[in-house]
């Protein structure tokens, strides 16, 4: 779609304030913004706010379908594990049909199951959307992608009540699997959708929790295999926003309220492979072996090492010894590495870096002291690399970041700047394979301790308040970028 | 029974020699003792000669039973998989049976299937016995095991030939269920004759390889579960001498021919588990990490710094790291350490530094540089330990040591300093529980590589030989060494 970035607004975008409603608030500044509201008979758009309370009921009546462990005494103290296309799944999912219809949408489910709730506007042409999912790692919590979700819903109702009309469409997107945890591969109803992953592909997909079957068996079970083919190109969007929760501890720890999301780091998954020999713990001295493990040890170590360096993030999340008994040295050790900057060089020069001193380390040379102190082995060792996916940097686009810019100044008045900051994603969302197609940004919240993926994930009800404003804001300032921009 | 260290043999041991035979020839050691062989009408003991081609051929005729996989390209070049109780273990008991009854023997089977073959000597008491295993790993090789009890048969097939009648009764015992493999109990059924293992703990154990049928029900089923309780106190022996591979390089790389074994090294095992904090791999800085696997990857490194500071061996061959994501920080590590010393003192000295330094690193404060150079985790970690097993030191006795030393000088005469040397067991046998009811000790031969539990596992048929004469002089040594105690 066009460009655009030259484009500026030129029509105010507050209309009217609407007394007496639930609002978030920050401070004084939304008491500010309040006694600054107009009293005409329609509504200043930027004045329009977002209820707080009937957000936060919503997602946690909508956490009774897949309610997960327990982690706190309140009753919405529990975490989710809302497996994708789970029957949990499909009564979220009624739910999202039925509530974005009664606000008014027009429903499309595509082949991979994808849902488009369109809100239209006074012009032809697609919407600018709000998305997420509302699947759940198995042990997940209240907020990762749910939020994303319920902020669009919180935005139809905000346009509802107060009966505006958007210049285009607006929607809300509910993903299918972006978890990619009972089916393996994240992001995928958006990669689908972009033409990155093949639906194909996707169909045959094989439960890996509880039953086998395939990913096409159960979107007809619950009935979400829709007609429309699952493509940009049969469901275009004009730009798509979505809010997150930061998963870090950035904003927490900085006491930030919102994070402008300026892209998604890059990230390359390798496995390494040692193989040593096998011998037996008490007959072998230190001297004549060649312990996989140990030198596993020494790389991953090393590793944490280069990463610092380089101010990259280096993980090692799965490690496998073979043949694993108390007194036989691992000849075969198997351990996966994810190396993530926000530059592609950077990961690439960790990589660099790691494969050749995982090679000379290796050899018997040594590197940083790591065999200063020990019996030097055998060091008989051959190792192997495998690329199992490189994902390069994703870079949001300037439009969308603008008005989100612009969203938080309407939040926070003189305060943005404290509050607000720039912020690389280290995760992947569906707005990485969104950008791919349209304008893309997201909004990050701040979340206790940086837990995801956790029953205890948590963010106050103030904050998800506050990132459905901007949300709410930057969807219409990006509305109104779309209208000066024919003008 | 009576300690014999103090007596000294006072009757000459030599008798006649038997021309013509197949001989184990070690250089010119062979040939001259054959040389001084008197020629009168009854051999002289220490000139009775083991055969190698009859040992070598009665090795690879019961391979038959349970042969494992190729490893080189001779028809001998398979290792074996004869786990315990299996209907290969039954047909090379049954062999074993057969074999030994036709040399004259008495057998015995105890309560938990142990066989006790005994030749009758002039003199009532207890035999005099040469003893090891005939099960495998189940990728295990020819010689672990086997060689010890194929030994103890060409004993008994040298004596009968030559109508030798010892002093005492001598015999050949296979014990029940040394590897440990199949029901994972090492060292069963010696660990049950000799009191430390509860019959009826080794009866409940459960099949972990094939079927999950119990012990004792696979004693009945092949026909192994025999009347004569399962005791020293029952079946007393007079004595224990075991063949074995060194299962290490040591000989090997000294050119040595025999290792007059000294004792078991001590050995403690142990679990250490570390709980951190699972996170986000994309979203968390290394800053923020309590990376548990990163902390075992210090903890390992540090472990063979500190065995090689007291000469002493500690391996990990277990590692597990939970949940096992590639993009999730492991929250949860176990990780196994063996720990061996021929010192007990030496072992429980590496177990203390290993645990001091562990709760220092595990702290955040550094031990040996192991931080540096890594951006400082969060470092929220707990540290336990778990004793999974404690195994003191086994001294092999006295008298046993001086009977091979003697055999040895019989055998390779003034090059006995050059190819015999003192050697400490690495690994755990028979030999362990059989010493804590009777004398005992162990003679190795040099093994390829020092590799065992392998299919590959290759000792030469000349070592197999000179280690089967040295067991055949130790025994005559030994009786003799009873007869005079008893002058």
């Amino acid at each position: 779609m066009r460009c655009l970035a030259q484009v500026r607004p030129t029509v105010p975008l507050l209309q009217r304030a609407v007394p007496g409603r639930s609002l978030p608030r920050y401070g004084s500044i939304a008491t500010r913004k309040l006694a600054s509201a107009s009293t005409s008979a329609q509504p200043r758009l930027s004045q329009l706010r977002v209820q707080q309370d009937r957000l936060m009921e919503t997602i946690h009546y909508t956490s009774r379908w897949g309610t997960g462990a327990r982690w706190g005494e309140r009753p919405t103290d529990t975490g989710m594990s809302r497996l994708t296309l789970s029957d949990a799944d499909k009564e979220a999912r009624d739910w999202f049909v039925d509530t974005t219809r009664s606000l008014g949408c027009h429903i499309t489910v595509d082949a991979i199951g994808n849902i488009f709730a369109v809100r239209p506007g006074k012009k032809e042409g697609p919407a600018t959307f709000v998305g997420s999912h509302l699947d759940t790692q198995p042990t997940g919590g209240r907020y990762d992608g749910v939020l994303g979700v319920q902020a669009g819903i919180e935005m139809l109702r905000v346009l509802h009540e107060n009966e505006i009309q958007t210049e285009y469409a607006v929607g809300v997107v509910n993903w299918t699997n972006e978890e990619g945890a009972r089916f393996p591969v994240s992001m995928m109803g958006s990669g689908v959708w972009s033409g990155f992953f093949p639906l194909e592909d996707a169909y045959n997909l094989r439960s890996v929790i509880g039953n086998q079957a395939t990913l096409r068996e159960e979107l007809e079970r619950i009935g979400y295999l829709g007609q429309t083919p699952a493509s940009y190109e049969s469901m275009p969007m004009a730009a798509h926003f979505e809010l997150h929760i930061e998963q870090g501890p950035a904003l927490e720890a900085e006491r930030r309220k919102i994070g402008v999301v300026q892209g998604v780091q890059a990230y390359n998954w390798f496995t390494v492979e040692i193989q040593g020999k096998d011998s037996h713990t008490g007959t072998t001295p230190l001297a004549n072996r060649s312990d996989a493990l140990l030198l596993a040890s020494k790389f991953i170590l090393h590793s944490h090492r280069i990463a610092t360096k380089h101010s990259a993030l280096v993980t090692t999340g799965i490690l496998t010894a073979l043949p694993g008994s108390t007194n036989t040295i691992p000849g075969l050790v198997r351990f996966t590495l994810d190396v993530r900057s926000p530059k592609n060089e950077t990961v690439e020069a960790v990589a660099a870096d790691l494969k050749r001193d995982f090679a000379t380390l290796a050899s018997g040379q040594d590197v940083g002291d790591l065999h200063a102190g020990g019996t030097a082995g055998r060091n008989e060792f051959k190792v192997s690399w495998t690329t199992d996916s490189a994902t390069s940097a994703t870079v949001f686009h300037e439009d969308c970041i603008r008005c989100v810019r612009e969203a938080t100044s309407d939040v926070f008045g003189d305060r943005t700047k404290e509050l607000v900051r720039d912020i690389s994603s280290g995760a992947g969302h569906d707005s990485v394979y969104a950008s791919r197609r349209c304008p893309t940004t997201m909004i990050f919240i701040p979340c206790r301790d940086g837990v995801s993926h956790n029953p205890a994930e948590y963010s106050t009800p103030e904050d998800c308040a506050l990132g459905t404003q901007v949300v709410l804001n930057s969807v219409l300032r990006y509305d109104k970028l779309r209208k000066a921009a024919d003008a």
